[in-house]
């Protein structure tokens, strides 16, 4: 087996990080230009054998990961983030699944995104292209190493990875495997490695290395996204911070409204695209709260309400007083902030006050109403009359994601394969000059 | 007239500039905000409102462009710069009519960028919609005042400026009138604002309005360009720097390669399309550069050259040797480095080492090595015998240009006014849950 990187004592020296990265991102480059001119045919042939080579190493994977799960439970962490850490046969197995489902998608790379033939006969195609390396910089959880690489890999890129601390031994054993696999296809290994060994150090200088790297895309919490965002000169891709509002409209079906907020804020806790204030108008805010809340408070929500809100709440269920916290918060928990709002313009204003531009809904049946919200509240996704758990690169048929932009430069939204190329124009002539 | 910003002398302390270029960055997203929803009629009919204005004010532009042009050729500005800078009633017509031209371009706000009905019911569209907010951080000509302002209003946005010092008095006045031009169409004046007055640290506090600024757009020389990409935490489009280079196959049509080569040293000077490197393949260096030397150098450009293009140069063509610095340069300038290659993968090779990914160019009659050279060559655009002056919004029928882009993201080559838009997803369904 290849040596992944440089030994770990080296990156110790913090003053030999700086030159290590970037020779790894030089070496990303070259790898890279292998890959650009790739056929589909190649890449996915490449995945599939990375897939079978997760599988067979599966015993060497979870003899890995238990070594990070046992080291971070003794350090304390908790039961949550030790269930994302973890990995067993059956979820390596589905990691390899979710390769051979990318390697099923359409090849972004080679598409005419616009093309004419001029009236000087000069003829055009702006043509989809690989960005050339990709960085990313991920937080526990070991399955994105396998998928961040496989969507990077089928979209002709060459990618540089920075996992979590927590997952350090799970990712070491995991990209020997897909640097291995590389390399029996007779592919460059160099297409896929880790500055782990280099710790904060090499995230750092990771972020400094414009021109070698031409993209980073920072997954996790809050603080991880702005530390990358303030420190990068390589351009950088937001994302997923979600302060995800429901807003129901006087005109809304009042049972499905119940189902659609139900659905946004219980059906999977911790995510991004889950709601995390219900804001409700006034003519229906009896109706509506009296059966919301107590299916809420049902599903262990814990539920925090301006005063007409806790007013409308049932016998029984506890609504304690929200403050601008609650407004601003993305409780990423069972946890919801609720306000009664006298009309459309009061609820557009209160999201245009508290949103992140990730997601917003609005439940109504008057067609002016969601019209009006739909192109006045400005985020990556508007939903009318659907769960904003749609928000999702899967379910909004792009294949796959490799992180929800909350930025407008680039990508906006779920990202997938087309999000991590760039363009190229081939201008073909015939001899021809400027006038 | 209403008042441009706060007067200067406030801006000279420098504490003071942070919160107020971050509450002018407030009043635009507020001021953004009336565009994004406004027709395309309303916005064109802005843009002629505008056209007429600046024709209307004529004069007096022309009298603080004036000002301005004799307080730098006092100050030692030389005669190319100056020519830049100055305003004439005949180039005050051209800039309106630069914006009457933008008024008739199709408006890229609501294209449907993607749209599909999904096998759950639930109806998808990407929609194209303003960016909200877009800075300019721009150099010496006044007329990009006029451009920019035109494009991000056309494509529904609003503009903070930040022009150079040299043309404070032109800027000053011109946005005096682009913003009574608005308010008399009763739309936010605010849709235009300067940060001239606050100088140096204005532009330092716009590169960290995140959040508040959508996009920041340096363009200049590459000083500004690197101190805007270092600074910002609002993200960057970078623009402008080619080293350019035309290589002439062994196939080329060798008059035809001629023309194209004089063409790109010599139509236009100092642009970043225009060629700066000319590699020729070794089969016909010597057939070839005896007649494009003795044209360049006719042209007057002055020559560097490798060992074997010196050897290659007519009797009585100077071309002195070319170093490292030469294939670094982008001149700008009739000057022109020149290298015999014996190959597409040497010709290939140095312009890897050397690119700065604007526009590179191929002549040709190998249909395989233009492949080859397309597939290979990581670029903005990729000209097939054709001049690299044709990279240009105008030329490749954008209509316009705010710039060109030479990063992978977002956008790639010359930016019109797509390229200031960014996308978002409408999800339409009918109590749509996920399961």
């Amino acid at each position: 087996m290849s040596a992944v990187t440089t030994p770990a004592a080296t990156a110790q020296v913090t003053s030999d990080v700086e030159p290590a990265v970037r020779d790894i991102a030089r070496r990303s480059k070259v790898a890279s230009r292998a890959l650009a001119t790739a056929s589909r045919g190649t890449k996915d042939a490449a995945l599939h054998a990375i897939a079978d080579a997760l599988v067979a190493a599966t015993d060497e994977i979870v003899a890995a990961n238990a070594e990070d799960t046992a080291r971070e439970r003794a350090a304390g962490m908790d039961d949550g983030l030790l269930d994302r850490l973890a990995l067993t046969p059956a979820r390596v197995e589905a990691i390899a699944a979710a390769l051979r489902a990318v390697a099923a998608l359409p090849d972004p790379v080679g598409d005419v995104v616009r093309g004419q033939t001029l009236p000087n006969g000069l003829r055009l195609r702006q043509l989809r292209v690989p960005m050339g390396v990709v960085g990313m910089i991920y937080e526990a959880r070991p399955n994105v190493t396998v998928d961040a690489a496989g969507l990077a890999l089928k979209s002709g890129n060459a990618v540089i990875l920075r996992g979590g601390s927590a997952a350090i031994r799970s990712n070491e054993v995991i990209v020997h495997v897909l640097r291995d696999a590389l390399a029996a296809q007779g592919l460059p290994e160099d297409l896929v490695q880790t500055i782990d060994p280099y710790g904060r150090p090499g995230g750092v200088a990771l972020m400094h290395a414009r021109g070698l790297v031409d993209v980073l895309i920072p997954r996790g919490g809050a603080s991880l996204i702005r530390t990358v965002v303030a420190e990068s000169t390589v351009p950088v891709i937001e994302t997923g911070v979600g302060n995800v509002h429901v807003y129901v409209d006087a005109s809304a079906d009042l049972d499905k409204a119940v189902a659609i907020v139900m659905n946004a804020k219980t059906q999977r806790v911790g995510v991004c695209n889950a709601a995390e204030t219900l804001l409700v108008h006034a003519d229906v805010a009896d109706a509506f709260l009296d059966k919301a809340l107590a299916a809420l408070s049902g599903a262990g929500v814990v539920l925090h309400g301006d005063e007409r809100a806790r007013a409308a709440a049932p016998d029984g269920v506890v609504v304690t007083p929200a403050t601008d916290e609650d407004w601003a918060k993305e409780y990423l928990a069972l946890e919801l902030a609720v306000r009664v709002v006298d009309s459309l313009d009061e609820a557009i204003d209160h999201i245009r006050t508290w949103t992140s531009g990730h997601t917003e809904a609005i439940l109504t049946n008057d067609l002016g109403a969601s019209e009006r919200f739909v192109a006045e509240v400005d985020a990556a996704a508007v939903m009318v009359n659907a769960s904003t758990r749609f928000t999702d690169g899967g379910e909004l048929g792009l294949g796959a994601e490799i992180g929800i932009s909350t930025q407008k430069l680039h990508a906006r939204g779920p990202m997938g394969l087309a999000e991590l190329t760039t363009t190229k124009w081939v201008v073909q002539g015939d001899g021809h000059v400027r006038p």
